[in-house]
């Protein structure tokens, strides 16, 4: 029996998101189902603002960033009415499954409508943060480190043709994953993270002593700190001018912002991507519900949608162990 | 106590080579071990040829290509000679533990060694085939997935532009991982690997009926097949003009070759290859032997080295899973 | 007064082509002038496919490789056939003006419509290979020379790790430039191409005694040749066969091929492509024809079309002179 | 007759310094000049810190972003103390001849050592500004530019995705040319730069007119704005603000900073560099001081040192020209 699906992009986009729509409509074109993207994230389900997706409409867009579904923040979301309006869309348009591509915050609009609503629920998390529990990388995560990476590896070249230190703030509100790991692939000289500290007076003691430790012992011509954004109780620049004043030595801080975002995914992305998006019109066709599919231990997994939240001492732990292989100077 | 390590890289050159030479060296470092990288592989350590690693020497070489170290073929080591000539250098030097980067070849000489030798002999897998048992991922690998994906996504435009169909012939002598992964992450419509063929007439006959249909039925622009290396009793170009012949369709081969060992490594490659690199040191710190560091499910893990051989069922089947994700157009 | 203008791209592919196609199409509608897109060069205006482009047609196309118009040999133009029934197709569309972005085969076409249709026909250079007359810069060309040296700095890692040598043959057909620049930029120890051999015997003689010099005076690592394809009699592997029995050095070719055709422009290449775009629409507002659009010394130029053949004393001046820059060991 | 060149980087560090380095260093020793490179910039000079250039030191710099023989800013050369102390070591070890790659202020450097010392000075332009007169490109232009371009095309893929409005901030102190060409490269909506501003005013009134309309008319997905620092009174920020206000569209500012400077350069910019470099040993060579060596209509030239400021009618007008291929949507 034939099924027919929405499906939406919702949150910030990710790199790798397109393929991820291509691989949903794929794979429910195999099974003779319906793809309605719902356009702009759930702004599209509340408007009832949908294209047919086709082979035809997702040829190439595998490697493309952004979203072709579009995504947008959704106030409504916040109280009843989006819900209720979602769920309208979804009778109208005899929806028996809803797949939403994003992250954590993406999902709790899923729970609302799970409370309204019969069918099929499936989440794909699709976020440059990886900070949803369920899967070991999100989508896009991979991108945006490399990105991240390309531009310290560009700024390593100033910083070693000047002796200077550098602050590279990263993206990753409440996760430090992308700082880490962009971080041990440039070998920067430190990171901060939340999860790495935790006595935030100490910690920056402890950096500025290592900081004239490596200058003073010539360990390296130049020092970079990756810093996860938000993670301070001041700015990347503060924390500049504070090392200058200590150090002595020219500091300066340079903030990536937006184009961590965007770009061509990473061919991990891509194939993350497709397995997912296969994953879950298998669960829709597995009459599974509230789940997040995901990749743990390199399978596919099934994880409560209720219960990837971020922030508990797992991935905490995965950052600290990680941590030890910035090799600081001390 | 401290100990006195030969390090060197062997086999074919994996982009994050250096970037786990760095990390030895670092983590060596920070045990107040040395750490002797001799030159060419084998061939350095039969003619004794060596330098002293230290931090300075290691600086900024976690995103270069190639190896420091260089690497060769070396005959001596498939007779007594070789295994002999390395072992009074290893004394010489009173060397406590080897640690060789490279792949199972590499691993073959290691084994010979240790039959001469007491030392603490430990493996890190460097190879852009991804054919090696102990670790899901090699260090090299993917980086050439990139490389690849990189030249798919262009030859799709010329292939688009022209409604041409396109061989792509990729590395993988005896492992269709590296094939698999660009195919799936190019969106390539078809992969010829070693593993996916059962009966080669069969194979390819189905491949032609599949790329009449898919152009009759006008359900792709293009066509493209990534094929591995040694895949098949012909070549990529015997094959592209087998299927000219069938279609009528104008069909290229395009053989990408060496450019796919090179270039600066992708970040998981760099953090894979710190964090192996740091686990061969904490081998030897904990006097393990004849054994290789890998990471399996996210963590580190030791095999030994006797049982690193790709070519058994678990590769396989991963490999035929992913298949699957290649949406073919039958 | 409103013109209707017909635009083809035509000959191989060249990254750029999309950019142009958004300039001609941007300013036309500047002029309230109409653009017709032919599908697949020539074969389009034969058989009357078309597609009307506008603002919304060519968002973000900007970037794209490859072309939206598609592009395909055609024989008929070889004939009288082909330009009359292309003339009959301009008729019907009551066509005033026809816009041809390809390379100096394309412009033939142009060349024998003009015969026989009074409309205003205007070529735009776009070809990976520079190998026009009247333009500093063909579209395309700076792309293709990027993506070559891409691949070379990745082959030197691993000819620096084996200090091998290493033959990479690039596009060209008849022409150097592709190989004179990406030698020069790489730093390739030798070039090969047409302009620079005048007795090809003499030529191989003294390349094989600069390798063997190079090698016994260790002045380099590896040695790396830029050759550009048809530039010998014999091909690049029996070069890399005939050096390998000469010097004792392990020698391997490497033949770069269709990568380098498509990938996103790089920003010159974008920027001459609007500008050509934009001079070629306003060369149509000044009723000029049978004239190609480049850029020479900076500056909008316009070259007869029966004028843009390569192969005058003036471009081989440039190559000879550029390959002074390359620095070999002799 | 031999003769001793002494070579410097100074100012701002720009992608192809290296490769100019190198040039420089194998001319010199194709007629057997020796070159001492001094470390630091003018500093070196000062403080007689140097190492001996040669073939092998060199060897592979070509494609290094940075300088291998740093930079840094110098106090001491704005009063008489620095170039005493600059033709003290000139003389000291008995240097013929000065080379600068550097920019503007770099060169007011050089006038100041020739009013104190006989020897040859030449200039190189080497700075990603492009804000130099008697050159069409200063080294490290193009990959500046490149570098803008790619941040600009991921934001693009985020600016589409939500609908939203981007300012992209690039450098260019007192220049437009990195802005300009990446706007029209990335196909930006608009661009604010000193040269195409007349009244502020009115310049911001008829920007945020010019969005609204475009808006309204639904003309594009996205408006992206590639804005030169310091080209307003006020910041990015503050023009995102003032936007979003107006428009009451999303709005977000993105300061690209000093990625900018970095990476390997783009095959251009290394061909410039090694043309460059040749040229300024040839103007050793032949006597020449006090001039700067540049490509003026694809042709090496000379001009004063004295000559080489930035800021006059032509360059602006090169710019307004330029400006013109933006096709902003009024």
């Amino acid at each position: 029996m034939t099924k027919r699906i929405a499906l939406i992009t919702s949150g910030g986009d990710a790199p790798g998101m397109n393929a991820a729509i291509r691989a949903v409509t794929l794979q429910a074109e195999k099974f003779q189902y319906q793809v309605l993207g719902f356009v702009g994230g759930y702004n599209g389900l509340i408007e009832n603002n949908f294209i047919e997706l086709n082979r035809h409409r997702v040829d190439d867009i595998v490697r493309k960033g952004g979203t072709i579904l579009k995504s947008a923040r959704c106030k409504a979301m916040l109280s009843d009415v989006g819900p209720n309006s979602v769920v309208e869309t979804l009778k109208v348009n005899k929806i028996d499954a809803l797949i939403v591509i994003g992250g954590d915050g993406s999902f709790k609009g899923c729970q609302a409508i799970s409370k309204l609503w019969q069918g099929n629920i499936i989440g794909i998390p699709g976020t440059i943060d990886n900070d949803i529990n369920g899967t070991d990388q999100t989508i896009g995560f991979w991108t945006a480190v490399e990105t991240a990476l390309d531009s310290i590896d560009k700024i390593r070249d100033t910083a070693n043709a000047f002796e200077r230190i550098f602050i590279v703030e990263v993206m990753g509100r409440n996760c430090g994953f992308l700082a880490v790991e962009s971080a041990i692939a440039s070998g920067a000289e430190h990171i901060v993270c939340k999860e790495v500290i935790e006595d935030e007076v100490q910690f920056i003691d402890n950096l500025l002593v290592n900081i004239n430790t490596a200058i003073k012992n010539h360990r390296t011509d130049s020092y970079i700190i990756v810093m996860a954004e938000n993670s301070l109780n001041f700015s990347a620049d503060a924390l500049s001018k504070k090392i200058e004043r200590y150090t002595g030595v020219d500091s300066k801080a340079a903030i990536l912002g937006y184009i961590q975002r965007g770009g061509s995914p990473v061919a991990s992305d891509r194939v993350l991507a497709t397995q997912l998006g296969v994953a879950a019109v298998d669960a829709v066709r597995n009459n599974k519900s509230d789940i997040m599919v995901g990749m743990l231990n390199n399978r596919a997994t099934e994880t409560a949608l209720c219960a990837t939240s971020y922030n508990n001492t797992y991935n905490q732990e995965i950052i600290r162990r990680l941590n030890q292989l910035n090799f600081n100077l001390d």
